[in-house]
């Protein structure tokens, strides 16, 4: 056992200096960070530009922040610049006051001294709760006089904020389209005032396909550092937002390190750091510390929260026969407490209330699945679909107060029930946005679940789901390494794009014509620069065939020099070119070609015997 | 460039060290192998048991031969024992005879003196063309007097034979159902009267989704060693059936010590040998050397082969505007043939001939798809569709002749287009099985084709597809290692499996279940044991939580011991439990539960505000 622990002890130390030699740049020369300029001279639109080396360019959406800008000198303990600062200021609507008193127990520090928090040793100022975060000063903002000072609010006075404005440049639409998809409350761009580091973006399923990237440190392991470090790691490889479900030490410090550090909206499950500050007592959580815990989280930023006010009371029995009765943590917690207090859940009692303390800071509601089925034999039962109709009730209540929301869907589902989960969502949530974990559409591959979640995740998706929350290969089994995040962030990227693609998104395909496009003229070096992963597309490339002149070589280590199949077709071609039958315009190509056509048609009839039967 | 030489040497070696210690055995001690007793004393039909910690046992499919029991002492020099020979002679209609004469060419050493192949230093007889195979002497069998000895041909004249009850048995399924589909053309037995070593499966829509993996050296790299390795290697982790894709030297006795060692059917694409036997020069092909290389390959054994006779000359030039053009190896070939020669394609020309070659050896067509999109761009293109229709011609001239049919499909194809794929197959090709490679759904993840192909898998899968070729996360980039193989044999098997289940295969959800059951009740060992990759399950777990108490620890590390949403959930259980709402019959569940939902949905309606909008 000492054996185990001291490796463990190695790994995570060795993530943690690999980490740093990361920390700022693209894996690729080839690629470039570059701007689209909006209407404002503070309103730049980050993009990545892939070099090719025909001297083109291909634009891809990006985003990992000013990290991949080499202007930029990234400094953890300083955090990233406020973009949106003077955008929220200069609305005038939001007013800067005390806030909050921070408190032992928000870092779930009870009654003890403060302890040092394990960032970096001789780092001056840590482990001081009055000195969460060195940066820039700041005291927390809110809607001045219960303002509205929500997206959804503005843009149903029809107003186009500098946010949506950012948000439709980066998806090549219209701002007028992005401000009537919020206003429907069929999108939502979360954007709490207190995060003024987060670059706009949106999620809806006329927009492109988001993924989501969970981290968070727990009882068993990890640190401040590792978490900071995850999250801009997991949006390096394309992460658009980033949820903190921290639960052990150092939850709010931790939380306010990443918010401090990220160019995505942050997300969290306010109920996990309540439970904290209850010793995980279920039965002693309240509204008056769920409440408190809230504000403490709209104070530091926090973009979007899942929020478990679906889990009614007389919904749990129903839970009672299943195979793996309530897997959600959330959704657990509040069981707990309903059937302890035989009361309804507070969440849900308190439900308007807590659209009053959101719209005060622009969160967004991610109405938690609490019933969500954790096994294919759950899916779609009685359970899941009553919470449904209850997150669909509220999410009218929360519009009402000019509240953004998105609901969350499950889970495990096998894939000929996952039509009916989007179906349903739209119909009952009234097309608010969809966001799904996975789903898992086998539970057989422990050890695999980013592909077994992968699939659904990619149906769900064509069918409308706007953001996916990833799920990496450890889940089921353990807290995610830095290669798991990656390899999540890439799978769901994939499963987003095919999406993307099959749903006609007007730029989604002309990133897989550029890369079919060089991997048919044998440009290796495009191929991997314009893959999700150049990284590992050039090392299992190097694998085979490490030579350098083999990256300009006109065939590949599946069939060999003289045997390769797109040496043959570019015969093909070349000799059709020669005729005059390609490279010529429409008409010449199809008249030469159907020329050819014939003319051997004529002659394979002849030679071939009819046909038998 | 010599370092990364050394570096591949290396790992080439290490390949093969850890190979020979992972020959036979399964991968758990919890993995028994079992068979089912057939009706005739040498008809025992394999299958996995998975032990349970609770003194259950769960049944599943097994692909591993003979390997994983513990009764057979695996020779790779003796190769696996002759099971269906017994069988084959019984039916007296085959002869055995001289069998066609070893040339230096078959194994691409042309007008050179025989090359010592790599197996083994020291091993005796090796290298010499009169001993490919040191095993058991053998001659070829075939049909007695042009006889059809295919299992098409006995199950129309109403034979079950020992093969179909086999399958029938393995499957779960009545025999008679068995005969039906193959007679019908719906599904095909591939079982070569020469490869008596291989354990009878079934492919086709209303059995279980079978996966095929690729090997083969090329030019470029590996050893017929490694060759054998990667089969059983593959079979080991689920491969229905492996497809030998060799193109460098020694084809023909690589493939000879596979066959022999070989539990499942092996595919080949002849073509690929028969362009070396002309030097790689596609021009130089004919039907002769064609025709002779087929011979060669029925009387080594091979159980189907990719034939790619639907690339007509007059489809070539429908391919000559696509992004990707001709991406089939197979395709390309025939494709340049037809344009030297200005005449049709030969495999079509001489197909009636190629038939009579087939049925004498029961070899299944596997109709190859040449003109597949190799990119997003060129899906469901008109040389696809085209090239289809001419495949299902050709399988119904198969037929006539009884010969077995499956028919291949595509390649890069975006989600909202593959169903069309499938239901064109059905009706064009009759419902004869289709084999489908992917389809890749994007084009953007070169290193990750395993998962973007593996999410247009499951759901061609799905909608009808018989059997998955799986695609490895060296796709595009180079030849897949053992690690690969493995990898994309697992997400295939997820793929099938998922597939399965959303077929409402009658066994395939209880895997499903069982897991769930292990996952919600902590039976660690039985989650890994009952995992597809039970190495890969224990290796995450023990990542974050490597002591051996938290192997049956009632939490895991994604929530820590107090925090664990599973537990929470049985606590809620339990309280029902203990009210006499569960463990009950179903009617006094039921009632209970009511009982109880009603009286808090009274309460919980009191407690709330009346719903807003």
């Amino acid at each position: 056992m000492t054996t185990h622990d001291d490796t463990q002890q190695k790994s995570v130390s060795e993530q943690a200096a690999t980490a740093s030699s990361t920390q700022g740049g693209y894996p690729t020369p080839a690629w470039r960070k570059a701007y689209h300029q909006g209407s404002r001279p503070d309103l730049r639109v980050p993009y990545r530009e892939v070099l090719l080396s025909t001297g083109g360019t291909v634009p891809l959406y990006d985003t990992s922040g000013p990290y991949t800008d080499p202007a930029f000198e990234p400094d953890v303990r300083r955090g990233l610049p406020p973009l949106r600062d003077s955008w929220i200021s200069q609305r005038g609507d939001v007013e800067d006051y005390h806030g909050r008193e921070p408190r032992p127990e928000d870092d779930g520090l009870k009654h003890t001294a403060p302890r040092g928090v394990t960032l970096t040793a001789g780092a001056s100022g840590l482990g001081n709760l009055d000195a969460v975060f060195p940066g820039r000063p700041r005291r927390p903002r809110r809607g001045r006089e219960g303002a509205a000072v929500t997206q959804l609010a503005y843009a149903r006075q029809g107003i186009v904020t500098p946010e949506m404005e950012f948000v439709a440049l980066r998806e090549g639409m219209a701002a007028e389209t992005v401000r009537e998809e919020i206003a429907a409350g069929r999108a939502v761009l979360p954007a709490n005032v207190n995060h003024p580091e987060s670059e706009p973006m949106i999620i809806g399923s006329r927009f492109l396909v988001k993924i989501n990237a969970n981290i968070g440190n727990s009882a068993v392991s990890s640190s401040i550092e590792e978490e900071v470090e995850k999250m801009s790691w997991a949006t390096r490889w394309g992460a658009d937002t980033v949820m903190d479900l921290s639960t052990g030490r150092n939850i709010h410090t931790t939380r306010e390190w990443i918010l401090r550090n990220s160019p995505v909206p942050i997300g969290t499950v306010p109920l996990y750091q309540a439970l904290e500050k209850v010793d995980g007592r279920a039965e002693e959580l309240s509204w008056d510390v769920y409440r408190d815990t809230v504000v403490e989280q709209c104070e530091q930023g926090v973009d979007y929260m899942t929020v478990h006010a679906g889990v009614l009371l007389r919904y749990v029995p129903l839970t009672a026969r299943r195979k793996t009765g309530i897997v959600s943590r959330g959704g657990s917690i509040m069981a707990a407490w309903c059937l302890a207090h035989h009361q309804e859940n507070f969440l849900y009692t308190h439900f308007e209330e807590l659209c009053e303390i959101l719209r005060a800071y622009d969160v967004t509601y991610s109405l938690g699945d609490g019933l969500r089925p954790g096994s294919i034999a759950d899916a779609n039962d009685e359970a899941q679909f009553a919470e449904l109709t209850t997150l669909g009730e509220l999410g009218r209540i929360a519009r009402s107060h000019d509240v953004q929301v998105m609901i969350e869907g499950p889970g495990h589902v096998p894939m000929h029930k996952i039509k009916e989960n989007m179906d349903l969502q739209k119909e009952i949530c009234d097309d608010a946005p969809f966001y799904t974990l996975g789903p898992l559409t086998t539970d057989v591959a422990p050890g695999y679940d980013h592909i077994t979640s992968g699939i659904g995740a990619a149906m769900i998706a064509w069918w409308g789901t706007a953001m996916l929350c990833y799920v990496t290969p450890k889940e089921h089994l353990g807290l995610p390494n830095r290669d798991d995040v990656k390899t999540g962030v890439i799978t769901y990227k994939i499963a987003a794009h095919a999406a993307d693609v099959a749903k006609g998104h007007p730029s989604a395909q002309a990133w897989d014509d550029a890369l079919s496009d060089a991997r048919f003229e044998f440009r290796w070096e495009d191929q991997f620069n314009l893959a999700l992963d150049p990284e590992t597309a050039r090392d299992f490339h190097d694998e085979t065939l490490p030579a350098a002149p083999a990256k300009t070589a006109h065939f590949c280590s599946m069939c060999g020099p003289k045997f390769c199949s797109m040496k043959i077709s570019k015969t093909v071609m070349d000799m059709f070119a020669g005729e005059g039958a390609v490279n010529g315009d429409d008409a010449t190509v199809v008249a030469g070609m159907k020329a050819k056509s014939e003319e051997f048609a004529a002659t394979g009839h002849k030679v071939y015997l009819p046909v038998v039967e």
